[in-house]
Formats: structure tokens, sequence, C-alpha cells
């Protein structure tokens, strides 16, 4: 490649840097509104957060165009092929991400109408690991640092503890009072959300260690794997 | 490219077909035997879905080390590069349609050792529902084929009538009787796990279409696409 295509490359993928933070930066937005909407029983916070996913949808498109025509103009190797993959990998796992967004919110517009069965505690700091764990691999992508990405083992860890914390005690709770089902299941089911989020920001980080280091870490047992912590 | 270097190029091609429907393959089998494991009370088949998830996941990591070679050495262009990316898109969609599978089986184990809260209808019918929209997806892809891509748009407004069907009848079932909560959950649950599976179906025939059109749908309202049955 010459010195000025060599240039113009730079600048593309640090384009591809820009719009795949400036996403990242939505679906950080969308989570934290939808759980706060959920606490503050703020239905047009939530409504915002619908209407929010047009604009993700519509960035994931973009940040796929940007890296097929990455692809297909540049002939990019090793490295940088493998950056441009994953930017499109990151953008499938952010859109899914706004998604469960979009279902945390519409369950909070669904228990809007009725009174909680139990004060929220553990749901809220769910929320709150999952949209640093996505802000975490993102951080981790454009660093291109695998030692980031693999702290995000011990997050996930606490991600699914407090997905169990909150169904064992509405099942109990559901267990001595059957009225109480109506208002648990959708509280069972936002904290099943917000795993799943925390698992798509593993995902990524997985992913950005692939692009690192060339090694696949997807589907090692964490504690052989050399980058458990 | 040489005429050499095109067959070449072609075999590759090939190859990726034939590795993408051996995963899918194994990834039918694996919702089939979780939906028969919960229907059967069978254990041990729920235990074969487990163990089999270890070798659906080294798949997804050789398409994608054929997709980036394919990407790295041979400069696809158009129709053929979108073929070479779907194909990872795929292979992750079909990774995840495992571990979902994996879900099910585990919620059949946990619920091996209690009674059925109620006869399984629906759920069974979603089973197959869902197995049959991967292989209809997969098949829409090796033939490139947008028309039998489409065809899943009604398939997954299916596959969503049974998941509220499935909900709606256990949280009746709950609301009756408190006890039932612990057999109902894991249903409701596993429910959800197929619509998802159908989900990633719809998912993959999406990207089909984007790969043989050039044209996107996703994250268009269905009604107004001009690809809506």
């Amino acid at each position: 490649m010459s010195d000025g295509g060599r240039e113009h490359f730079q600048r593309e993928l640090l384009k591809l840097n820009e719009k795949v933070l400036k996403m990242g930066g939505m679906v950080e937005q969308a989570i934290y509104k939808s759980v706060k909407a959920l606490t503050k029983n703020d239905s047009s916070l939530a409504q915002e957060v619908v209407k929010a996913d047009d604009t993700i949808d519509k960035m994931e498109l973009e940040v796929d165009d940007l890296c097929l025509e990455l692809l297909a103009t540049q002939q990019p190797m090793a490295i940088d092929l493998r950056f441009i993959t994953t930017g499109m990998r990151i953008a499938t796992d952010l859109e899914r991400i706004g998604d469960l967004s979009v279902d945390v919110a519409q369950r909070a517009i669904e228990l809007s109408s009725q009174p909680m069965v139990k004060p929220l505690i553990d749901i809220p700091k769910q929320g709150e690991l999952a949209q640093q764990m996505v802000h975490k691999a993102l951080d981790a992508f454009v660093k291109r640092d695998s030692r980031l990405a693999q702290s995000l083992w011990k997050d996930e860890d606490q991600a699914d503890h407090y997905r169990d914390l909150v169904h064992d005690e509405l099942l109990g709770i559901m267990n001595k009072d059957a009225q109480a089902a109506a208002g648990s299941i959708p509280l069972i089911l936002i904290s099943r959300h917000l795993e799943r989020i925390a698992d798509h920001a593993t995902n990524i980080a997985e992913d950005v260690i692939y692009m690192v280091e060339g090694t696949v870490v997807k589907h090692l047992p964490k504690e052989i794997s050399k980058y458990s912590t």
C-alpha cells in the first residue's frame, strides 16, 4: 500500500473506532435509562428508550457498511483484518444489547400500573454492572487491550450471581403468595435481560482478545484459560 | 483472478457451505433432543445435548477461521464478500442457538425430579417450529434464495404467539396455586429460549436477504418491507 493509501486506511479505521464508540455510548444510555425507568416508575423515560432504538439499529448498519467497504477496497491483513471483522461483530452485539434494553423498558411500562412486590435492590446493581461491562469491553476494543478485556470474566460471574439472587428471592415470594406472580415474573425476566446484556459484553471482550492476540478464548473453561484472573 | 485461482476459490466457498450446513445439522439435533428430553423426562438425552455443545463451539471457530482466511487471501468482492461475512454471522447465530438448546436441556433436567404442572402441548410445537426455521434459513443461505428467507417472517409471528400462549397459561396456573411457581417458571423460560432460537433463525434469514439482494431488511417494520408475505 502507498503511504497515501496507508494514511487513508488509518483514517478509515479511526472512523470505525468512532462509530463503534458512538454506538456504544447510545447503548449505555439505553441500559441506564431502562433501569431508571423501572426504579423511578417513569414510563415516559421507558418510551424514550424504545424510540431511541431506531437510531441504534441504523448505527449497526453504518458500521456494517463501513466494514464491508474496508474489506472490499483495502484488502486488510492480520490485525487490521481482525479489527474490522471484530468491529462488525461488536455492532451486532451492541444492537442486541439495544433490543434487550427495550425489553427492560417495556417490562418497566408493564409494571408501572401495579405496586412493586418488593423493594428493588439487586436489579439496579445488576443494571449498573451491565452498563460498566459494555463500557469496559469497548474501551478494550479501541485500546486493543486484552488485559482489560479479560477483566470482564469476574464481572460476568457477578452478573450471573445477581440473576440467581433475584430469581430465588422472587420464587420465594411467589411460593408464599399466588397473587405475586404477575408482579414477580416481569422482574425475573428483567434480571435475565440484564444478565444477557452482560453476556454480550463478555462476547465483545472475547472477540477483542482474539483480535489482539490472535488466540481464541471463546468456549475455553475460564479457569484453565491463561486469561483468567 | 486466474482460472485456477477462481476454481480454488469456488472450492473454498463450497467448503464454507458444507461447514455451515454441518454445523446447522448439529444445532437442529440439539434443539430436537432438548425438547424431547423435556417431553420424555429423559435426563440422559438432555446430558447428550450439553456434551455435544463443545463440538458446535469448535465448528464456529472452524467457520470463522475459514472465513478470515478467505478474506485475507482471496480479496473477494460483492456477493462473494457478502457470502463470506454472512457465513461468519451465521456461525455466531448457530453457536448461540446451540447454547439456548443447552439451556432448554438443563431446565429439562431441573424439571425431571418433579411432576409436570400441566401436559405439554404448545412447547413441543414451538420446538418443532424453531427447528424448521433454522433448517429453512440455512437452506436459503446455501441456495442464495431470498424468497425462501422471507418466508420466515410468518414463522416468527407464530413462534411469538406460542411464547405468549405458554406464558399466559402458566401465569393462570400460578395465580391459582402458589406451589406451582417452581414447576411453571422453568417452562416459561424454556418457551422463551425456543422463541430466541426462532429469533436467531430470523436473523440468519435477514442476513441471507442482504447477501443476495444487497438490500437491508433488518430493522424495517415487516409490514412495509417489500419482502413481507
